[in-house]
């Protein structure tokens, strides 16, 4: 039996070694791009749940702006509830899942598969009925995950995205060593953002274009270990609507990217500081900050999301519960 | 000077009329849908803000279940904040806007005619920007609307798409008739389930395939007009992680779809019940109950959202809010 939060813990330090082995391996996942690249795809799905649905809406940034092709996130219920056989011919299909064992995923590929899809699926676990059932594959090495919050295999599968949609991994050489000096900041400076919690009941998390991802999977690390209404919403969208519920008492986590999506946010950040909001800031010079080196913009998300890690799992902690096993989850998520 | 929620509540009485009067339309929607066939795209993208994002949402299932194509929602940050410009030949790109005057869509939508896409507006306002930036044009014929809170739009929203993608008028007939009796339902059930809710502080909504946009849309309408904390997941999400936080303390609103996705929800409000959760259903037989008679599966979702929209106005009364003025909002909110 181990202490409350130290699986997580662990895993969280593990994620610079992780992402060091997955550069090593990087050779592996340049020849799955080949085999795309031959079948040259028009547009790509991407079906995932969770958090590793986040990783797929940071990989569609990437197809979208590196790649230049429409992507969208699939909804696997077409394909499994309505029984729908649509034409996939040109798809590519990109199923992510950690445990590569949830059988909606794993019936949506093979369905995708039967209606024409290039069908690869990115898991941590070669071995699972999602790898078996698509046709290509990659494995993240992520290692045997066992918190129920994932932590390393979600960086672990935006590195693996990053590198399988037009990365380099010489350009993500210093990868690494900046999620180590991240981790570094953040072991000072995540406990004070949880004392600022600690009583919180409801909290909001934001970003726009790249950092959306990074605001979604913050928003649900704190609900699945630290049971907080968190929600989370793109720069853009919180305007439309959810901005009148925000007031000083609702705390609002802002992850700042850099360049044009950072300028986008700006304004939004102001109208909230006009309702009288409490932000707390994820960037360079933020409240939690990045050691960011010469990591190029687009793989900053695998750096945001560690000191909102250790964020989640200190303020668990701070409110007597256990990381490692949230009430009512489990690991391996059914859902059909 | 009109008396609070005065403007919201004839809008939401107005809807078996608006529907009416896009029904005795829908000939115009053919010509749009058939210029549409003969172009033959074979991917979809759906671009949409706010509510109607909601609808964009409803639309993605109807193309990959009815017009059996690949869709997926569109990110207008990758084309206007971060400058790409993919190659969309044989894309439909579908902009939904309830004013048509957002700059981003327009902007976007714009570009997405430039990179080679079939470009539609599904508009209440046929003389707005994004009405012309388009190619082709759907109104949506719902009148002026006064109130922050769309909902007349988002019915006539959901019913414009419809007709645009396979529906046709002679099978909706019957539509506004049940939407006047859902209506006449909600009158009295709608003040009950606003009791229930009078001093919570979050909330968490949850739908599956066609039912899953009536959750986000009853999430967002509760956000903005009664200042509640909710969130919407699908109910498979629901498992991956949100689970954890909802305990007896947290009232689930359960939109319970026909058939297959109907069966597919089954099991979430099973293991929600084993958490204690306080479950409100919407639905034939529910809490709050729908009057469908004769109406397809596919339009259900223009008859789920009016109790909930009959149930955000009656909250936000009750708490002492304006649901026609909600606080920091404006009627055509202005993103880039």
């Amino acid at each position: 039996m181990t202490s409350r939060g130290e699986l997580m813990a662990a895993e969280i330090a593990e994620q610079p070694a992780v992402l060091e082995r997955l550069l090593a391996d990087a050779g592996r996942i340049a020849e799955v791009a080949e085999a795309i690249r031959r079948r040259s795809p028009r547009f790509v799905l991407l079906a995932a749940r969770g958090t590793s649905d986040h990783a797929a809406l940071y990989a569609k940034y990437l197809i979208e702006t590196v790649l230049k092709r429409p992507a969208g996130l699939a909804s696997p219920s077409t394909l499994t509830v309505y029984g729908s056989r649509p034409d996939f011919r040109d798809v590519l299909w990109v199923a992510v899942s950690q445990s590569g064992g949830s059988p909606d995923l794993v019936d949506s590929t093979t369905t995708a598969r039967e209606c024409g899809a290039l069908t690869v699926a990115v898991t941590n676990n070669a071995e699972s009925p999602l790898a078996s059932a698509a046709e290509l594959n990659v494995d993240v090495l992520a290692g045997v995950e066992k918190a129920v919050a994932a932590t390393k295999t979600y960086t672990a599968e935006l590195l693996a995205l990053y590198l399988l949609f037009g990365g380099s991994a010489a350009v993500a050489a210093g990868l690494p060593q900046a999620a180590r000096r991240t981790l570094e900041l953040g072991e000072d400076e995540a406990p004070v953002a949880a004392r600022r919690y600690r009583f919180a009941d409801r909290l909001v998390t934001t970003g726009r274009g790249l950092a959306y991802p990074t605001a979604r999977e913050a928003a649900l690390k704190l609900m699945e270990t630290s049971y907080l209404g968190a929600q989370a919403f793109s720069g853009a969208d919180l305007l439309h609507g959810p901005l009148a519920m925000i007031d000083s008492g609702v705390p609002v986590v802002a992850v700042m990217p850099p360049g044009a999506a950072g300028s986008a946010m700006a304004p939004v950040l102001e109208r909230l500081e006009q309702g009288g909001a409490d932000i707390l800031r994820v960037g360079v010079d933020g409240d939690l900050q990045l050691a960011v080196d010469d990591v190029p913009d687009e793989l900053r998300p695998v750096l945001e999301i560690l000191p909102l890690q250790q964020l989640a799992w200190r303020l668990a902690l701070d409110r007597g519960g256990d990381p490692d096993r949230p009430r009512g989850l489990s690991k391996v998520t059914a859902t059909w």
